[in-house]
């Protein structure tokens, strides 16, 4: 962090900051040039001493220069972060797919949603047993009954389970069905489910606020990473913007963004990223060939009666032909997809 | 709601969509015009239907007529909600002042704001005893103790207490020493905790999130109201876009705006709407213009060392010439300020 | 401008660094801090140069100190800018109201609209002759015939008139009929017509780009005074932001931060700010009470039947009617209405 | 368009309003539901319209149908629209490639640009020799001068050559040089400007306004369209968001959303959709994958001494990477390189 002095600033402004920062724990180290003096302030700082700083006599700008999270950084840790779930490793060579229904409706949705998804080669069965919804009136998931759901469709496929978790308490029965705990969008700045979770052995896939910047991600992340979960995925599922034709604007270029800052693995979430269903596989493949470590799918057996987000769920047909898809341009990156054992899974959903 | 059908779209199409609407418990009501033919939903809609319609065969446009919020409407209630809070009337012909520092850091910090606001004609003290803040390395407040010192404040100058809830499980204990519970921008669409404030015995003040449109924010209000909380006022504190020079930009047009829509009472944030102390003030004054029916404003006894949002937070003097300026602009659009024991507040001050 | 280095930069990076700094005209002076290398460059920089900077070997990053824009600043002018019109003072204690249709429709209709804006108060008279549309079938304005008729208005009424010039080759004439030019919100960025109207000898008044940051607003007023033409006001005109209840939001932060940062007059414009004329009042006064020098506000006959804006345009009913309303709010600031022959214009108009 | 009457509004609303569209040459025919009022409105109607009727005595809610564009419409034109360009063909099968320096600097320069990028597989040459900049004080181009060295380096390699016109007197000049017009984001509204290059015998390249929907973008469209010149290409740049690290955020999703609304080809600005080159590589293969006709990038000799925009500018080294990347997923989409002769391009490029 660097403190620039006005011009012609007095010398008691310049020995009055020097006394604050040393009562705050910093170190101030003075360089006087021909036109500004500035100040190096070495210790832990965060953004909000910007604001701060700017108010003190004398200073005409704070600038911040190191990074305000730590443990996501690729400074800290310059390799990977590999996740193990199960026989799948999230963010290395291969690719991983995450496909379900946006909420679980039915033990029978999700089954032959989960035997579908398989078939046509994902790794990770997604679904919603607590929604989130923006109007009280609507669908909210169906709780515990759900998570059982899940667990059955894992137990039967073999896929392990991803679904969201909402509120602090529920943090431990999540844990209990689930094999990856997901905090949605509008829980990105949620600090006390993130220290909870941060507090779960189980991993967990961040997803970005739908007006956060990436800073702010990262430093929601850093929040479960203190707690000393390290088994942490990034979500990019699309922001805010003023274009009214798709939900969200993806925003593809936090991939790349991602991964030079961080070692953290980023999944793609192509669906609420648009909000459209013939906006998914061009989302998807594009998420893919900008370098993706995952994509997150939902599908559903009959999008047009589902009781959540149909509009974006695929049905199992074209699911299937984006996988085709996604498999040549990850290919054509170099990459491969995780679990290539596709034709075993294959014969498993014939079996069904 | 509408469901505005293709041109020649055939007759199979119509009768599928009838018959799904009944499925779902609504009823169609059938308009055939020259060149489109048109089916009225009747029946609790909500907004998310309208993309799942839209996927329909033979459906060209869907669209709400009816508002997705219903017991935040002015439709449900024409008159102004009003909420009493000790001797305080909030939503009614005065303007109240809601005052203190962004966080509780001592009791000394505490109570010296506390006097200098009541002083200069405040009528409820605000201040955060659990922060939320972007990183997790900086201060999060003092938690029950910040809601102890609180309530000392309140009993020494007889100002009631707002204060921010930030989780479900904290909702007792707030309550036990607060009169009004904040839900923050982040917590907006934190359904859990809507419904628990929902549940509590105390008003609520629910803050707009910061990238929420008005009519997700009225949406939220009713996950309280339909809990049976009926003492909602609402806070625009700022909205994200482009701009680098705030932290937020104030909204203005959804003082008049959420008047126009809702019955709820309207607060104006103007210190977490700029995060610039010298645009408190005119943002102030402009929220009193627009006919905002109080304010919410953030003093220190000195910003420039404040643990939190020092940059945005007025000096005792600034706040006192702020409040002579409201003063005269309320008078001007023919309103008074609550509590006008502005006198009797000054001996109090002197007193101490 | 600093350039920081990052730490343990090989000394031939700073060489080199300084070597360039030298061959792009700059100076540059080195400070080496405990952790830090810091270069302070002096010379005319620009915001663009931080991104090339950034690229050079050893550079951490780049922080621009000095403002690039230098003639709109206070600091090269620290007395406000009062512009004459005719007997009017724009820019000083006195707030300005420009008011009249949004296009040009007719002799009638903009006569009739004069008369009523003056006997309400109004001081300049507004309407367009050449009218930007988003699609191409909608009316675009009478051109000269508009000029004329404004012109006529303008004799009768003593009022000056202000309106828009779109194109570089149109200045000349809108300068033959116009008192003040007006460059639109989608002409903020043409630079060539900046240029030209940088070149007449008529006040220009330069409206906010709907997506624009204040300092590239401020780049804009640049171009015109850097032309030598110094008699210009700007508009602030509401924002793009997600919100869709409105057509922008309105940025009333944009008045007091123009005030901090340069000596130019600043206008409210809250018919375009909003597009809703229920809006257009509240927002107006919301400008008066955070500072602004002026008003620019749509009246039209019969609103409903305009062929442009009639949803943002006031009836002469309520102008009036928000006339009064702004002047007592003014009054509360300590300001006066220009002109305040308020009685003399009553008499005009009756004399009609 | 369906106008919504307001339920239990009197018969004398209906009439009036059934009036007022005669006037306007517009029929309306009325459909009575069990609720509501519906008036289907034919005629060619606009967005406007919609606010205005809004304000009619009677009427609920206005709904636009039909799209306000027309000639860029799939409905229009079924089939794309593919554009000869000497002897490429610019939206069919094949993935056009435009490469070249930000701005023309110097004859060597460009040269040297042109040659890599054409040995690198580039098709057309780009480079601007009339250069917006936010800052008056910037380097603003070489003018005619820079013109007649693209078109130098056009004859030398045989790419045709694109090249900003901005402003309605240059159309002229510009078309004698170049054989493509672009119309660069700032300009996407300036109308004067799209009727200019609507006259025009040349191709045009449209980019997207950087705060402007998809809809105002096919409005712009179809301004130059209705003028004649069908020869129209659009291009995604990036649009304004609230992220900071990248200088705007890449709307990828516009790509297959264009290609659904329109038959108009579009081209991707990766370059300017990020200003950072590390984030050029992967957005280009994104775009690609999204289905993109083409790819705009920006080459330089030496990035780092650029004049204009170097932060954004590939090395050749770098583009000649990226381009092998490029091919390896057009073939996985099944889609190939516009002018294979890339090994006789080599040829070139070693002669020199």
């Amino acid at each position: 962090m660097l403190i620039v002095m006005t011009k012609g600033s007095p010398e008691k402004d310049l020995e009055d900051i020097l006394e604050k920062l040393t009562q705050m724990g910093f170190t101030g180290h003075v360089s006087k040039g021909v036109e500004r003096t500035v100040i190096g302030v070495v210790g832990r700082t965060y953004p909000e001493l910007k604001d701060m700083m700017e108010m003190w006599s004398g200073v005409s700008e704070v600038v911040l220069i190191s990074k305000p999270y730590k443990l996501s950084s690729r400074e800290f840790q310059p390799q990977d972060t590999r996740i193990r779930v199960g026989d799948l490793t999230i963010g290395g060579e291969e690719i991983v797919v995450m496909a379900g229904p946006c909420a679980v409706e039915s033990e029978e949705q999700v089954l032959q949603t989960a035997r579908a998804v398989k078939a046509a080669g994902a790794n990770i069965l997604r679904g919603g047993a607590f929604k989130p919804s923006s109007s009280p009136y609507t669908f909210r998931g169906l709780g515990e009954d759900g998570l059982k759901i899940l667990a059955l469709a894992s137990q039967e496929t073999g896929m392990p389970v991803i679904t969201e978790v909402m509120t602090p308490q529920d943090v431990e029965l999540v844990s209990r069905y689930a094999d990856i705990l997901q905090v949605g969008t509008r829980n990105m700045q949620n600090f006390i489910l993130l220290d909870e979770v941060g507090k779960a052995q189980k991993p967990v896939m961040l997803k970005r606020g739908m007006s956060a910047t990436i800073e702010e991600w990262l430093l929601s992340a850093e929040y479960i990473l203190a707690q000393g979960n390290r088994q942490l995925l990034l979500c990019e599922r699309g922001i805010r913007t003023f274009e009214t034709y798709t939900r969200n604007t993806m925003d593809i270029s936090a991939i790349p963004i991602i991964q030079k800052l961080s070692h953290l693995p980023i999944i793609a979430d192509p669906s609420h990223g648009t909000g459209r269903w013939h906006l998914v596989a061009p989302l998807a493949l594009a998420s893919v060939a900008a370098g993706a470590d995952g994509l997150m799918i939902e599908v559903h057996p009959n999008p047009e009666s589902a009781l959540k987000d149909g509009a974006q769920s695929l049905t199992f047909e074209n699911f299937e032909r984006l996988m085709e898809q996604v498999v040549a341009v990850a290919l054509s990156m170099g990459r491969k997809m995780a679990g290539s054992a596709k034709g075993e899974a294959k014969e498993v959903a014939k079996g069904n």
